[in-house]
């Protein structure tokens, strides 16, 4: 079959790799569309995936082709979102039901075969069926949404906060449409790229800005999110948490990315500062929602794609232009 | 000034009393809309006012004509919303942050004389001014929806929940749309008042019922809430729990009402029963949302009449017909 | 191996059986004792386990005597406790993380053979080490106590909080070692069997009672909990919640038995009913619990007899005498 | 009366002031004890106290000697402890349920005439009446105590929890008493000073060292408290968090106290950092800790030196000699 692999540290190409096989609790998914995110470029700068190479792709959706020997829950001809995660069941943080932070975290798309190919193989207990009114490949969004959720879980905001979100890219508008799903009673959106910030208006937002500066909120927010993963943004970021209020840290920095915080402002306006990662028993609950409509496909997909530009939609999503960006096979 | 009057048990006059004395840290409101709800019918039947006679309405809106010596908050002219409980803030409860179970409950309206009257006195903590946008008269649904609010708080549902609602009154309808706010994957209502359901369906529910058989839920709700008070209802939604749901006692029953639970399904599936009573720490939050617009003052108020026909209004309101009632002085 | 085995519907025997095999990422477990709980009479009334025959004992520890050709992670002569779940990690409950309410329950020693036996068998990822001071024998203990961590899992009890505890058995104990051990600053056990209290006065409970009626707390108790699956001791327990208290049922009740509960008072006293189900995330926690001594095994197990005794020890705990009764193969 | 006075910045005498009026519901307590905490320094360098002089003292016991005219839950000659929380309950965080971040902060000792002189003057709703075993004096722990216990409200910790605490004072120690107290599996504290921790081993810890570097955790501990408010103590917990765990800053830093944090860890680890300010909803909770023997006076209380050497007390604090220091009136 055709797929994108990323055969070492900087390379990628588009060509034809061996067809999955199936295990006896697995299926064969005819991808039908696949995103992209910045896990997959951490992989091209060989991080997150313990070798290469591998074909990338831990967001996608397609048609079951083959079904393994012990499978009855899905039939050939099912469309399905597939959730990425491998957990091992066995280690210390799966036993604690805390299986996003596995010890031996594995994920399809970054230690296995994924779906930035024609093909892909995933245990049945990861396929979620589409209802009739939901698009194929529209279901590949189901996988990021799926990671908002949990950002919101680790939250658990109450109804009518004030939330604060940096970062207008896909996932900074994910968490502006589950805000308002949360109850809040105001959600700002602050991005650095003004172009950015029109489609957050458009999925109206209470205001936008350039900084923070320029919103009128000197209590500060109930809740802030960084969904930029900038240093410079998660600074500002946690100056700007209301008494008693939460920022969660739901971009992903770069490994040496460094911030201040004050001890004694933690303590007397008793300040929160958790972190999200990934998907914990949320991608079910992400379908569910996602056949709600709780994100309309043609504002979040700006681009789709053939697979045979893999490279270049690496690029662009590099570049920062668009929204979410998909192959499709 | 003119007042709705409950002189004793059953019997309620509009006549002339007294007006109302602003001491130092409260506002005189010049009443602009007051809602009826359960709560005054139960005050006519002999409950809940220790003394009688009390000038009712503790649902109200209006404009701040006078304001007391040592008030800064707010000033002649602003238009508010009154969170009508008072708590006592000394006992065992309010000490331990469960003031709505407050061991000496007091409230406008039940406790001291309420909104059913031109003016109403209120301590300025418990105003909340209304942004320009916001008509007074429809403010007067924020202490429902504040109620309405408790119950989420209480059940702090995560997203994509199953909801099931018995009651389509105005506080089931409450609850369909923080149902929605909260991020339900569905919500359905069951109530034996067809005529009722309709305004579920204009409101966007998943789907409504004269009863839950009607409903293809086969695993259950993960959360039922009766809004109704109804021991049929209650008795029924119990059993519509799903493993590991909760089910929430919002109605106000009879005191007579009793129901009967499984032991053993509550152990073997993890089943919550809760419940949740007036107002704590959510009137500020409701006011915010209604702001946000999450109410339609056109659905929710069916009906809205002068104070002088109050006796008739509360009879609608026991008949069951229209949604909230009001009566503007 | 020798072995007790649940021939059929009432009928128990110790006999001859294969001896286990052990799968790639299983052990074998020489086991070193074995506890009873109801779990096991009610397999013996046909009740809980899918197929009989069946080698019955959920609650074993014992020396590791055997291992898979994957494992690592334990080796020959390793002493373990052995968590007897066996989740299928697929269905809905699994992937929501409430595995103990998984849909495909197993459990070792219920539909698979368990430890009333000279060997078992066992996934690795189920055992846990036991530390040098910890006899191996004692450590079937930690099962048990891995319920009772789940259901103070559930209460999420604050500290200083008022604990009433129906049931001085075993289980009842442990609630109470672990109301303790979670900051209660009272806790009083009611029990019928005035000989079963006599434990819970040596383990330092506030006060013991044939009746709750005896115990002087006007207001009722925070945390209500069932131990006993008594009917009348959960309706008597239920009327015992002070407002805004907690009722868990913990004991496992016939499937027959029914209590009345009152929506008024669930509503206006915002009482809270749960339950809690076997283990959750809380072996491993129950076994670092148990090595820091929360529990005398000297006190907690009444009886250790041969394994040969099997029916009899059966018998003895139907008849309600003793605490904890292991048998030893 | 005599009083300690803090007369301006660094400046404090013991002198002859005016004996304290008695409102309506308020009443006069003789004090029998007064301890010394951190915020009395601060008072003396001219923070926190919003005017001087004042009478310092925030933590005393002691007997009432008048009631007001409308008091009648206590008598003269009862024996109380006095929570010094004095919350406006009108603030945005005060209805909101967060009184100890009230936007009008104020409490006695600090806002009003404290417990460091002959008789102090409290609100009837802030003296909880001691049980009839609990010394007066020993009394003075309540306070700090409901501090500890406000932090661990925060925390919320799971049973079996690893414990670090930065910190062998009297906070660090009573964090450890509540650590046990919460069911931790581990509990290790961490001090420059060789002297304060025998203190710590005294009470039962699991190990004591002056580098958490000494400590064989190579995992990191699921909960790190910082009681020291020390920089560097801070920076080097926040580093020994375990994936999934949380760190608690109770201390109270300078406010030029700076700390850096790895935003990629936050997020990939599921970190949270929170903080404990003062007390909520606590103090009669610590009461009844206290009365349980939670704290052993005799080793919590290292000094007991009369009213008119307070200031030399002060300094002993101040040099960190000892762990609590009383004066007594
Ligand atoms: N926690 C999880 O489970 C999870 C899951 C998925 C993704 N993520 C992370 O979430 C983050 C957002 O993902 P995405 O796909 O939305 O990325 P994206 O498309 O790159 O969007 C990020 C946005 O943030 C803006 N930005 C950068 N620095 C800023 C600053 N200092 N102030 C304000 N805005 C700033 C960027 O503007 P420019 O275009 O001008 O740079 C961009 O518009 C990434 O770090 C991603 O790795 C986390
Ligand atoms: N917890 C709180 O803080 C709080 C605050 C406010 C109100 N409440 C309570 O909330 C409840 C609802 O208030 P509301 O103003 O919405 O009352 P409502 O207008 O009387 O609405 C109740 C609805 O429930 C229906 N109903 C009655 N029995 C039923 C059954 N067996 N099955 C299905 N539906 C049934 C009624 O139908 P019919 O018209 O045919 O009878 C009616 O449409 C009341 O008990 C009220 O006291 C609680
Ligand atoms: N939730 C879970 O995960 C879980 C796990 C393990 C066990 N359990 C359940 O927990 C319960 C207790 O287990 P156990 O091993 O401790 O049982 P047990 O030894 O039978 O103890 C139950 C005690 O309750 C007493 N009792 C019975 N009716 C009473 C009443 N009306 N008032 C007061 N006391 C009464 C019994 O007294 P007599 O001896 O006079 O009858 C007995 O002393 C059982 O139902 C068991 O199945 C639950
Ligand atoms: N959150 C609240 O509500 C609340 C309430 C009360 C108190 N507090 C705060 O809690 C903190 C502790 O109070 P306390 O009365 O116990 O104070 P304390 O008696 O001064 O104890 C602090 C201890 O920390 C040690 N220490 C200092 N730097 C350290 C480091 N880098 N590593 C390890 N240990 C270090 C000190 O050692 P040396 O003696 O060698 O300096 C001292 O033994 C204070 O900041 C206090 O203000 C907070
Ligand atoms: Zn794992
Ligand atoms: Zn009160
Ligand atoms: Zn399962
Ligand atoms: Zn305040």
């Amino acid at each position: 079959m055709k797929a994108a692999v990323i055969t070492g540290v900087g390379s990628v190409e588009v060509t034809t790799v061996d067809d999955p096989a199936c295990g006896p609790r697995e299926v064969i998914v005819d991808v039908a569309a696949c995103g992209l995110c910045g896990t997959d470029l951490h992989i091209l700068q060989g991080e997150f995936a313990p070798t290469l190479p591998v074909v990338p792709g831990h967001e996608f959706a397609g048609t079951v082709v083959e079904i393994g020997s012990q499978v009855n829950e899905v039939r050939v001809g099912d469309r399905v979102a597939v959730d990425p995660s491998l957990y091992c069941h066995e280690c210390r943080m799966c036993r604690s039901g805390k299986s996003n932070l596995c010890e031996r975290w594995a994920a399809i798309g970054v230690t296995t075969s994924g779906g930035a190919a024609e093909f892909a193989v995933a245990p049945v207990a990861n396929c979620v069926k589409l209802p009739d009114h939901v698009r194929t490949e529209d279901a590949a969004l189901i996988e990021p949404l799926s990671c908002a959720v949990r950002g919101y879980d680790v939250l658990r905001t109450q109804m009518a906060s004030r939330v604060l979100i940096y970062g207008s890219g896909t996932m900074g508008l994910m968490m502006l449409q589950l805000g308002k799903l949360t109850g809040a009673s105001s959600i700002e959106v602050v991005d650095l790229n003004a172009e950015r910030l029109e489609t957050a208006v458009k999925l109206g937002v209470s205001a936008v800005a350039g900084s923070a500066d320029e919103l009128d909120r000197p209590e500060g927010w109930d809740v802030v999110i960084d969904a930029t993963g900038n240093e410079k943004a998660i600074q500002d970021g946690l100056g700007r948490v209301a008494k008693g209020g939460t920022f969660l840290q739901f971009g992903v920095s770069d490994y040496s990315a460094r911030v201040t915080i004050e001890p004694y402002r933690i303590y007397n306006q008793e300040i929160t500062i958790t972190g999200s990662m990934a998907v914990l028993h949320s991608f079910e609950r992400a379908a569910d929602l996602f056949a709600t409509g709780v994100l309309d496909p043609e504002i979040f997909i700006s681009d789709r794609v053939p697979l045979t530009d893999y490279a270049g939609a690496l690029d662009q999503f590099k570049a920062g232009k668009g929204r979410k960006i998909q192959v499709l096979p």
